[in-house]
């Protein structure tokens, strides 16, 4: 028997991510979203309210970076999502977080966070605040890498967003390999 | 330090994503894909090509489902995502799953994956595949209900997708509370 919940914006697993731009004077500043993925090859999808610093940031800049919410910067993560840019005028400080600018974009990269998407602003939809981005690059702190210098989630420790019991779920160890489990059935 | 990757479509988490339609006779199909997530409170987004399958059968029914492939049904859900509906005429029927209508939309329920998307159609981008959809409802089995009637992501385990390594990692047990971790900053 299934039972039914109705509308609601749920899926698992979902993103904990770190939106960061500067403003028009270079200020930094960063908000946490969870409705967002990948869209197509270059793309990034999220969804930000016009009303938020960091949006009317990135509307300044074109530019913003998305970075991963990790075990270890839960608390600073979920302390940008709960603290309007509007009424406190430097959350990343007052998070002891730091940054320093992306080589690809006009952007922030919070160092704290080690692994970010340095993107270009494509489009914006005023009715749903979804926001396109174009993914520039990619990086990561070298504490990350695996052996052979590609991230290892493992070591990245990235949180999700559970977004019925509003909780933060960690990423366990892989359990099969994409593309090859369902040989068996072919 | 931090390592350059340039541009790749890859963050952490990502989800495996089944998505169901029936074709203009009412014969099921599905799909597995990773690039997609919620864009508004009743939106979810997806990147599917218009050559698959299921793309083109839910252009006929305007309907479809989207369910969280599991640790318990990985290899069924791999070989979704492998195997083309245009090549192989009974995808469902060859992994050994069985669907039934939804009560919501005009798209089949796949009663093995214990956690659905009820979706309609609502705008596709033919330039980059990305489908909008609105959760018109959700649906999960019993099975993986909490004692206070929710769902539960234990009892769910669903499988999230490893774009670097091509792996399937499940998820673990909470270890923060969302709105409430980054009070001790605040």
């Amino acid at each position: 028997m299934r039972k039914n919940f109705g509308s609601k914006p749920a899926l698992y697993p979902m993103p904990v991510l770190i939106v960061a731009a500067y403003d028009e004077n270079g200020k930094a500043n960063a908000m946490t979203a969870a409705w967002g993925g990948i869209v197509d090859t270059k793309l990034l999808g999220i969804c930000l309210s016009a009303s938020h610093k960091t949006t009317q940031n990135i509307f300044a800049t074109g530019a913003y970076t998305v970075s991963m919410a990790t075990v270890s910067t839960m608390v600073e993560a979920d302390y940008l999502g709960i603290t309007s840019g509007n009424k406190v005028a430097d959350k990343l400080e007052k998070a002891g977080l730091h940054t320093s600018k992306s080589e690809f974009v006009n952007a922030p990269i919070i160092e704290e966070f080690p692994m970010t998407l340095e993107c270009k602003l494509i489009s914006y939809d005023e009715s749903t605040g979804y926001m396109i981005g174009e993914i520039v690059n990619i990086s990561a702190d070298e504490s990350i890498l695996s052996e052979n210098g590609s991230i290892d989630p493992a070591k990245l420790n990235p949180i999700t967003f559970d977004p019925i019991n509003h909780a933060y779920l960690p990423l366990g160890p892989a359990v099969g390999t994409a593309y090859q489990a369902g040989k068996k059935i072919q």
